[in-house]
């Protein structure tokens, strides 16, 4: 929800005020509106686009060279009205007339076309048009009354890039014109936005489904789908705009596409990335060549969770207006510092292959397989632990550690089969299991795991089966590399206050009894109890004393999970 | 929440997928991470910037020139490896050193320098430093312990430029540890983010109050306020950072400040503008002078809604650094088409004022008093419907209809009485009152209403009491400037279908009865029948067809409104 605003009648006053201010350099603020902080000179057509707030980067965001010469700044969606329409063109108008553009919405059309008679008046050949890309908001047939939503940005750019080359008015229009008749967009909405001061959103979307065919001022979609994978969402929004482009084929026939994956607000840039791997390959799949595409929020919508695709179809002129340069408030675009001698990389460097000869007596294999074995239930138990062990983390972490522990037990049980296929004994198998868990796992805990079973693995050795002994001195060497390397403590509130008590009760243990899985059993008690009181600890190390003194009363992730993966030992050892 | 995703354990993988195919200008993908896809020039430190991801456009939309030379990519919140770090590094070495810069946690402390270790080794002159900018995390005297986290971004600029910039490998880890012990940070979060894949939050935020003192990886706030206005939290986010440094002066002494207010997600640009006008006056009493400061997203934290404040205090290097050009995926600065010959714009051009006589006879000014009293009635009944108007207009609409009512009727509000002050008779008042609503409210209804009074108000004149004759008439005459200028017809769902009966009803009644009270009360009743009878009817124009089909059940916003006023008329009759 919108939850920072100061009076939510006068949100977008205080927006401009600070929008302005902080970008001084690109804009001057005017009735109505933004203008460039220059003038427009002699012989350019100015360009004007606007509509209702709470888009931005559009409209004010992208005033500047390049771009747009002033935005007409409305309410938060609410088209601004034909005085400040008026008043913005006025402002950014040089000598060679000026053009209007806004989406394609009742009050913009209403409101503009009055400015348009309006500045008429006054002697001033102004335009206006509306873009109309929005598949989802209206068939072919009736195209003309379809919504202007991300496609707005390509239309402004290109009309402004047009301007900005010295093309005369009447070129201006027709370039917008054609961008718009070459441009197709389909959005989806997973939850709706608040008004500045609103107590609920404007729409909801029902959990685990998505709207098709957003509208970016909190319309909902057009139509309930259940939320797909990123890949299926980008497979859904390719076949609804190139099979709208069958019906209707764009202004332009050409195999060369600009591309907007836009982002309305809530739904981010990593995100929006996994869904443009999928993007990039289906049109590369279906013969399009795309030409510098957008990735990231262009057009938002308050706080609104979704996303859309745009495809503008190029031929020559439109490819050289989308990619001139621009500089502008929140877009920019054109190399400051290219280098033409600079070497392009041509190749990927490597990491160096480490290899090494793999051995392993025929005693060591089979335990070998018994610890592939032991990994394998360790990493269902801990897969199965994830959520709770991230809260767990999450009370005083960064809520790292379930995630962190899965990737590493993955790595390491593959790394491990592994080495048993390739016929490695014990010692190596678990030292490749610690290496593919650090360089896999990140984070504190995954190196730390990585060195304790790296050196673990060392001590068992690759020859006969360990004894009790070497299993328990094993552990020990493994509990003192984490020592070493973390530089905590004991008491320090970290997995070494379940490792340490362990590591010192399974050596006591196998002294007294030969059995060592009666050992391992009475330590993981142990290891168990001990990973419990740390909720009574304070952390010392690595984090935040006031998010420290907060975690009293939760145990440490780190000891948790090491209870949890020698506790799952002692129940595979039941069944064997 | 993070919604888009194919597999939760691959998500980070498929970003950078994503990532590297959007950005190929830019960058290349090396084993863990990313470099700039040109090579390192002979002489030219490398900047090695890292951490887990989901913090875009940290760190990898930040490798170009200008910025970084390499960015190490680890998962989702998690450190990356030593060997990924180390393996970028590698990449990226030209000839003359290394710095490995990430914020100060422990995993990254761990495997950034083991990273470390390992380049040297390998003959490489590698250094390593953390960024600790975050005063939440631990008091001044524990500054060393600070986590980083907008601040990054200052240090990795500064940093970077001085690479570019040809510095030696000690003059550039300087300008880093310089720019750090400059640099503060205070963050509030107002609700948490999820990973991919994850069920809930990794924090909670209770309704209404915001945690101050956020972490960028799911840290709550270290301790819980009500949530503020704006204005306020600039004040406890300036009054922060102020007193932090009166503590624990910057390793600067300056009055000029690099400043970044930086959303973590959720918390939209608009929301940052308005914050940002009060730090902008703040700092500004304060006698800082702010330099091109950054307000957007540039260290987020997935969907996490909160924001922070940072200053660096700028000596003349540092300033020359933060303000050098940059181009990169998603930073770019420096002008790529400056014009000196430019006019820069000294004024902003004013609308024509519009002067008129105004005048009414002392009868028409009673009635003018009455009016006043009349709009301010409808103003507050209006103003308590806002939110029910703004659910009936979402359905098929925008949501806009009851700000934007809200809005007309204030402004409509504020010009008759500003009118009945100066004199003005009924006519005069009532087209004063029409042009407001028109020019402040916006949107569609707003240009309609505003036509519609200001026709009615030239009907009833300046000059003696209307005549029940005279009321229907003017009525008449709004109604008939609908008409012409919204281009819809009664039936086609719009406020006409409840404007139209109410003006019928009240030119035959005035016909029957001459008390117009009594007319007015029984047109009024025919008006909200006439708009309730709009939930039967499909709208015709202005509106996406689905949507417009979806509305069937639910009354007419703008047919609502208008029977809620005329009917607040009745109810103001029935008092006098």
């Amino acid at each position: 929800m919108t939850r920072l605003f100061n009076d939510p009648a006068s949100f977008t006053e205080d927006m401009l005020a600070g929008f302005l201010d902080a970008n001084a350099r690109y804009v001057v603020g005017v009735p109505g509106g933004v203008v460039r902080a220059t003038e427009t000179p002699p012989g350019k057509v100015a360009v004007v686009v606007g509509g209702g707030s709470g888009h931005y980067p559009a409209f004010c965001g992208v005033v500047g060279p390049g771009f747009s010469d002033g935005a007409v700044v409305g309410n938060v969606f609410t088209s601004p009205t034909a005085r400040q329409a008026a008043s913005v063109a006025r402002a950014a108008h040089g000598d060679s007339g000026v053009l209007l553009i806004t989406g394609n919405y009742a009050g913009d059309v209403m409101n503009f076309g009055l400015a348009v008679t309006e500045l008429a008046n006054e002697g001033i050949d102004a335009r206006f048009l509306t873009v109309t890309d929005d598949i989802a908001s209206a068939p072919v047939d009736e195209a003309g009354k379809r919504r202007g939503i991300a496609g707005d940005f390509a239309v402004f750019r290109c009309a402004s890039a047009a301007a900005e080359a010295g093309y005369s008015l009447d070129d201006v229009e027709r370039v917008a014109r054609t961008t718009n008749a070459a441009t197709r967009t389909l959005g989806v909405a997973f939850d709706g936005c608040t008004m500045p001061g609103g107590e609920a959103p404007l729409f909801t979307v029902p959990a685990s489904t998505m709207g098709l065919g957003l509208g970016t001022h909190g319309e909902p979609g057009i139509a309930n789908h259940a939320l797909p994978s990123a890949a299926e969402l980008a497979d859904l929004l390719v076949d609804g705009v190139l099979a709208d482009a069958e019906k209707l084929p764009p202004a332009i026939e050409s195999r060369r596409v600009a591309v907007i994956l836009n982002g309305l607000g809530r739904t981010k840039y990593e995100e929006l990335f996994v869904v443009w791997k999928t993007v990039a390959d289906r049109l590369s799949a279906a013969g399009l060549t795309v030409v510098d595409p957008e990735i990231g929020e262009l057009v938002t919508s308050l706080d609104m969770a979704g996303c859309s695709l745009t495809l503008t179809w190029l031929d020559d002129e439109l490819e050289a207006l989308w990619t001139s340069p621009a500089d502008t408030p929140a877009y920019k675009r054109g190399s400051v510092t290219a280098d033409p001698a600079a070497h392009r990389r041509t190749a990927v460097d490597a990491e160096a292959a480490v290899s090494e000869q793999i051995t392993g007596d025929a005693e060591s294999r089979i335990v070998a397989g018994h610890i592939v074995s032991g990994l394998g239930a360790v990493h269902r138990a801990v897969v199965e632990a994830e959520d709770e062990l991230a809260r767990i983390d999450a009370v005083a972490g960064d809520g790292d550690h379930g995630r962190g522990m899965v990737r590493g037990l993955t790595a390491a049980v593959e790394a491990a089969r592994k080495a048993a296929t390739a016929g490695a004994g014990a010692g190596r198998l678990v030292r490749d299991a610690g290496e593919a868990w650090a360089a896999q796992a990140g984070g504190t805990s995954g190196v730390l795991w990585g060195a304790a079973l790296t050196s673990a693995g060392k001590r068992l050795g690759d020859n006969g089966t360990p004894t009790s002994q070497d299993i328990a001195d094993a552990v020990a060497a493994g509990y003192t590399a984490m020592l070493d390397l973390g530089g905590a403590q004991l008491g320090d509130k970290t997995m070494l206050d379940a490792i340490g008590p362990f590591s010192d009760a399974l050596t006591v243990a196998v002294d007294r009894c030969p059995d060592w899985r009666a050992a391992w059993r009475e330590s993981a008690e142990i290891a168990a109890k001990s990973a419990a009181a740390t909720a009574d600890m304070v952390p010392k190390v690595g984090r935040a004393r006031p998010l420290a003194e907060r975690s009293v009363g939760t145990p440490d992730a780190g000891a948790t999970s090491f209870a949890l993966c020698v506790t799952t030992i002692v129940d595979l050892l039941a069944i064997h």
